[in-house]
């Protein structure tokens, strides 16, 4: 168990694992999470700059259904880079955990499908508060445990390109960038989107809009440098993904949105690792300005 | 279903998923293999040349112990540079497989632990004939019906990199380079390897020398380059891997192997991924001769 240097003094993060990655380190904690009321996980990547006195800036990731914090650092291929450029990486889970945690028999809601939302209706109200763990609990325990500055981007796949996008449209304060493989564009109108905030926000689709990045994104007068890659070999593209929804918004609001559509990937982290360059040097780029 | 190009029209593999990846393509196939006598699945990472009518280079990974076909094709991290040098690469299962193939209840025995030898006693014997699968049958089978060459070099980790180095040792003529990380170097004076000979091979330890590195390598006289890494930090180095006796052996022979020994890193493909781009380039300079 390690205290947190400032704070709270009865925060406490316990190391899980911890492997060495291109001369950073690559480490699993667990914690208490008051805003999610449960115990949780998260990895974080060090790049080596980070063990020489120097403050790097984060990227934090969010996965897709399903996945937890190990997805994208045992998959995605980031490290290499994210060593070179100096920026630390970020994975939370995708939802609470634990025997206590209301679930669903469907991989599209509960546990592994937290959507990135604070849920307001019961049973999920009590744990599923995804946005506030995100946004407030995480970051402050990670700035305050890690040689890390205050310099953030966000970046996500498919459920968590869905929260990467709405996270960064609501807070462009306090992202440099945001970007998303895949991203669920328009949730308030596909079937993953409609069972999860249905479940999570409760029928008065009224709410639903704070959590839909190209209602957001239509709305928005300021702005955070966008970034999203499809593949158009995806086979949620057209029923799920609707990237041409997330577009139609940017060219209404003059967002400054770069859509690419990619020929023959799929929705596999085999695409994500074919195009994680693109990201990184994006991000880097306006988390060193 | 595929008819092979060449050889026996009877001899058919079926696509199990296709992935795009850097330009390329990674696939999973079935087949029934009759050396090992049950189904079998493998991967092959296609790089774009092989698209563009080339005839490619193969490189052959072996995994360790537990490890599947997927494990190196979703955690290493080698498509984006084999994209790049044309290298393809195969990665066969670590063992038969299938409801009527023995077992055993420990890891580092039967399913997912084939050890690369031919197994001569029962009940193992039946099918575990993963020497003869990784030498003979599935470089036929590769060479038959992908756009790649006859230049092979060999490479695996712990348990495969045992295979890797025994089988290049044993086929000097078949293979271009040899590769290891972390690997089992001198299995018969280790517990894993002694396990496994003991089952496989019988209690006559005459016939385990024919499956140790070290062994072979001390009584070369033909070589394969051959480069190992082995991380300090690993916890298996000391009991199971024993590179020491690998670098003993080649300094008897004359061999030319580099070892190198990376300060902190572990057994995982967190290790492999750091330095997998070495790996590929030397034998990038052996295939391409």
């Amino acid at each position: 168990m390690i205290a947190n240097s400032v704070g709270d003094p009865s925060v406490t993060i316990e190391n899980v694992s911890v492997n060495k990655s291109f001369d950073g380190w690559h480490k699993q904690y667990s914690h208490r999470s008051s805003v999610l009321n449960c115990e949780m996980r998260f990895a974080i990547y060090l790049p080596p700059q980070a063990s020489n006195g120097e403050k790097v800036p984060v990227l934090y990731w969010l996965s897709g259904l399903t996945c937890t914090d190990e997805n994208f650092m045992q998959k995605a291929g980031a490290q290499a880079l994210a060593a070179e450029l100096g920026i630390a990486i970020v994975a939370p889970d995708t939802s609470p955990r634990g025997d206590d945690v209301a679930d669903d028999e469907g991989y599209d809601l509960g546990k592994g499908a937290g959507f990135y939302v604070n849920a307001t209706q019961v049973p999920w109200s009590r744990h599923y508060q995804m946005y506030d763990y995100v946004v407030d609990e995480l970051p402050k325990l990670i700035e305050s445990m890690f040689p890390v500055s205050d310099k953030r981007s966000i970046a996500g796949h498919s459920m968590g390109g869905h929260g990467a996008l709405v996270i960064a449209l609501r807070n462009s304060d306090t992202y440099q960038s945001v970007s998303a493989f895949s991203p669920i564009s328009n949730p308030i109108n596909c079937p993953w989107g409609k069972k999860a905030f249905t479940a999570y926000l409760g029928r008065d689709t009224k709410t639903w809009s704070d959590y839909d990045a190209s209602v957001l994104m239509r709305q928005a007068t300021s702005f955070v440098p966008a970034l999203v890659d499809q593949g158009d070999g995806d086979n949620f593209m057209v029923e799920q993904l609707k990237p041409e929804m997330l577009e139609a918004a940017a060219s209404v609001s003059g967002y400054p949105l770069t859509l690419n559509i990619r020929e023959g990937y799929d929705h596999s982290y085999y695409f994500i690792s074919s195009y994680i360059e693109n990201h990184l040097r994006f991000h880097a780029e306006h988390l060193k300005k």
